[in-house]
């Protein structure tokens, strides 16, 4: 069946099940940034394969809206099938409740999966459309019935994230969740985000590509306990958890179990909860919601002693790892050959070949990011396999990072293969004093990644340059490897920075059709001083890789920029040299010497 | 009468009109950061004489509950009244409503004077209180009753502030209002805060020590202007005022015209408007308010090509009047006598003497603040007439402002009146460091000034210190010294710093019991680049005055802070030099040499 053909099948459905117009998201029921292919419902019917997006069918027209970064692939992907692609951004992000508003008919019938739609969501549609009469059928999976191939949904089994890598038991974690709970005065804690279970269970697995997490939910009360995941897919763990004091249940008797709820004050989270879950909450229960997601982001987000040892492991192999990748590089960039015998996609395996070489590896953390030259100017640029062979000049981007079961990893370098401008050295060199400026920061304890921003961007800024993306994200520990709450951005947050989190430093520069730079090193809150007018924090770098020197403009770097160069080198020479043979010591002294 | 005599009074009052409890405030009808004599309820009633307290009497109790700055003095003040001190900031600032929580009885009834407080004070009384069953007595006045020789309401009569100064006629200010109340869709504008009544009328007043104003309100419509003055205080303003298409009412005639009013939504700041005013909407009127304090602040902070032109001679003028005080202070200093015969508050009477030497003058914008040694330290420090006496050693904190037709100043020097220890030089510098890398800032439109407060304080912070009060505020023209709706501090504002704004650039260090430090100049918000990146704005620095060299540690500064204040001190030369004797200039020139 193709396009045209399933689209025709679909309308076929709407008729007989009485909707007028059918919504179809990019989403699984756990609102998880990345989906199993069980999920890739709008995929089946559009064609489109980008990460975000969501699609409206009427009995005549059918449009597709999605971000900035996928418009132009989408209209590739789409093309020919009578879809119409849109920005989901244009008119204030109203644009798909405005199409509804004027092709659904007064008092018609908007269709979609309440599975896999959030109860947000469904909020949202009830104020946009309150004028026209509209009625909500959500009950219903139109493309899963007409799916026969659908992939399965995940069944490998979940597996213990051992005490030794986890740092305290699900038991102590449940205690410290109950103990925030009694102090919000939430008699119940329904958990959807499947990394805040995992966390909480001290479980990982394989449902998700880049994120080791396992299908799953929880709903915890003061006394009581439970999980609800398929009894397959628990096997391994269920001993575990029991003694830990969880109950388990199958993942499909949630809504059963919810609608038997009689607590007082129950917290969960309507941006990622589904439908079929949110309408199970009886309507005599009180709810709340804030906007941290709940009790576990925050929990979760300052990494505990134990973990923060783990980590510092995790990210020494990666470190190794990387530099053994531009090792390699450097000797294919020596060959005597007339051209260059590497593609991008070749920087993706080698890294990929090295880190299934280092201990307690599991995955990438996300697809390695490997672009040249004017492909490091787009955002979330991917090489495929057929991807642009490297030449002997310009600047290359690598952006990588590992799921390892002591931590996630997440590191970009900018090199030069050979010859580079000096506008590249210049803008380089504003990226990196804007790097260190972040890194040496000395902050109030109470600040928040908004406060910090600017010293990232000022140089940028002076020179009438800017990036437009957030300058740090949050970190999982063997989860994802964007997390909240906290973030480092020029827009407003209320999370303070604080002792134990992690957080990545990564200003960058595109020049459009040229090049992209971006330099990112991973940070780990900490105490700097303490005393009468307040306590202080700061950062520890936790990435070992060096930053090439060929790129740098020393002349701009003042005497306290060069010093923490030097020192970062001479710290990143410290901590991998062991782990390495002579010859590769022999480059990484050179790469780190002091300048 | 002594304040035992008069609380007894007001006791007795008490019981003849059945108030159980009765709530005093520092405040006028208009909710103005300073008052007139005449609102002195307070003082008069217990003795405090700081700006910023309220007081509770009941039967048998009585407290006063102010802030940091004052509790001190309070307790000097109050002491022997029986009247208890407290920190109004404590208990989360709840403090004083959970003393009348415990001391009012259950349906017991609270009385203070409507006139002064403001509405949203009642909602927070109705909402603390509601378990109580409480009831509010608001249209007395039990101080005004019983303060026999109570000062008469100012009647001094208001002056034009003239199209010279003004830039624009009143009935285009009023146009460009009207044309935010229709974006905003109000039908009415309710203006009740002194400064945006002063500037849309183009008029100015003695009412207030300070601050340029006349006691009135204005409500505007889509047709209709109307402003409620005293008929002989707007006797020289009246005829300007219906010209340009205002029309005048008596002062108290505002409420009765409220209850009356028939239109669509109407704004008003429940933050400053008393009850009395409040009370008089009617309840069928749909009413509306934001944190910005309605459409006159932000338009009245981005000042406009004339009111910049003129702020700089302001800025000049003040200038001048300071160098002349620096150069008398130096020569005291230089006088042959054992001990200097001057004391702090004649640094405030020979800036004032030569301030009113100066081309249209009004007034200071706030008491000086002439601090030597450990009074620095001390936040708002005003010297009395006994004032500490100046020795030749350590450092004195000079912080002052003027009033001009064509102006507001605030301008904060820290000088050496001899020698100084090495931990003074480094913390002067340290604050030097910030002051100069807020002042040479590059920000992205939209930037607010809680992005730019690192700037400020990074190396206080690096150091372990820090000040405890923002980095900067906004100015008024010819109006406050502090001005909204902007600020530079490290907690959130949505308002982003915008082409025309003021503010200040005050950076500071106070070590307690020893000495204080703060250099503050005034910026105003410039374009620096524009391209497709986006608008990047800086910083025109307005204020000229020297940055005593001998309090710096030149090698703590870098090459590009020495180039700034290099630069900064042949500006100052060059823009005061042609209004200074030779004597003065050979006097500046070595206080500006190049470093």
């Amino acid at each position: 069946m193709n396009i045209t053909n399933r689209l025709t099948a679909l309308r076929e459905l709407m008729v007989t099940t009485k909707v007028d117009a059918y919504f179809i998201s990019n989403s699984d029921s756990h609102g998880t940034a990345r989906i199993a292919d069980y999920w890739r419902s709008l995929e089946w019917i559009t064609g489109f394969t980008g990460s975000s997006g969501l699609a409206i069918i009427t009995a005549d027209k059918a449009a597709l809206w999605t971000d900035g970064r996928y418009l132009i692939q989408a209209k590739q992907d789409l093309d020919g099938t009578g879809i119409e692609v849109l920005d989901i951004w244009e008119q204030g992000g109203r644009s798909h409740h405005i199409f509804l508003a004027e092709n659904l008919p007064h008092g018609g019938k908007l269709g979609f999966d309440g599975h896999v739609i959030p109860a947000m969501r469904l909020d949202r549609f009830k104020t946009e459309l309150k004028d026209k009469g509209i009625t909500f059928s959500y009950d219903i999976d139109l493309i899963g019935e007409l799916w026969r191939d659908r992939p399965a949904l995940p069944s490998i089994r979940a597996f213990e994230h051992e005490i030794c890598f986890a740092g305290m038991p699900a038991s102590e974690k449940l205690a410290a969740v109950r103990a925030k709970m009694a102090e919000k005065k939430y008699a119940a804690y329904l958990i959807t985000a499947l990394d805040d279970i995992a966390w909480l269970l001290n479980i990982r697995g394989k449902d998700i590509p880049y994120l080791p997490v396992v299908y799953a939910y929880a709903l915890i009360t003061a006394t009581d306990a439970h999980v609800f995941i398929e009894p397959n897919k628990a096997a391994n763990v269920s001993g575990m958890l029991v003694s830990q004091g969880f109950e388990l249940h199958n993942y499909n008797y949630l809504s059963h179990y919810l609608c038997k709820l009689d607590t007082g004050k129950l917290y969960y989270n309507p941006a990622i909860t589904n439908i079929h879950i949110s309408e199970a909450i009886p309507a005599n229960i009180e709810t709340e919601s804030d906007q941290t997601g709940g009790i576990i982001p925050l929990i979760k987000a300052v990494k505990t002693e134990t973990e923060q040892s783990n980590i510092v492991n995790a990210f020494r192999k990666d470190g190794i790892v990387f530099v053994k990748t531009l090792i390699w590089l450097d000797d294919m960039l020596k060959k005597d050959t007339p051209e260059l015998q590497i593609r991008e996609c070749d920087i993706a395996h080698t890294l990929e070949n090295y880190r299934t070489m280092q201990p307690n590896y599991i995955c990438e953390s996300f697809p390695t990011i490997s672009a040249y030259a004017e492909n490091a100017a787009i955002a979330h640029y991917r090489p495929g396999p057929e991807s642009t062979r490297l030449q002997r000049e310009g600047l290359l981007l690598i952006d990588t990072g590992g799921q390892y079961l002591d931590g996630t990893t997440d590191t970009t370098r900018t090199v030069a293969l050979g010859p580079i401008t000096d506008e590249m050295k210049r803008n380089f060199t504003l990226v990196l004093k804007g790097h260190i400026a972040l890194a040496s920061a000395v902050f109030l304890s109470g600040t928040t990644g908004s406060g910090l921003d600017i010293l990232a961007r000022q140089n940028l800024w002076k020179s009438g340059q800017n990036f437009s993306h957030g300058t740090g994200h949050g970190l999982g520990y063997c989860l994802s490897v964007h997390e909240g709450p906290h973030f480092i951005a020029p827009y407003h947050t209320p999370i303070a920075l604080t002792p134990g989190m992690l957080v990545s430093n990564e200003p960058g520069l595109y020049i459009e059709g040229s090049y992209g730079i971006r330099i990112e090193n991973i940070l780990l809150v900490v105490e700097e001083h303490k005393n009468d007018s307040g306590t202080y924090l700061s950062f520890k770098n936790l990435t070992h890789c060096p930053i090439d020197l060929n790129v740098i403009d020393i002349d701009m770097l003042t005497e306290t920029e060069r010093e923490w160069l030097n020192n970062y080198h001479h710290c990143t020479y410290e901590t991998l040299s062991p782990y390495l043979s002579v010859s590769e010591n022999a480059w990484l002294k050179n790469a780190t010497r002091p300048i």
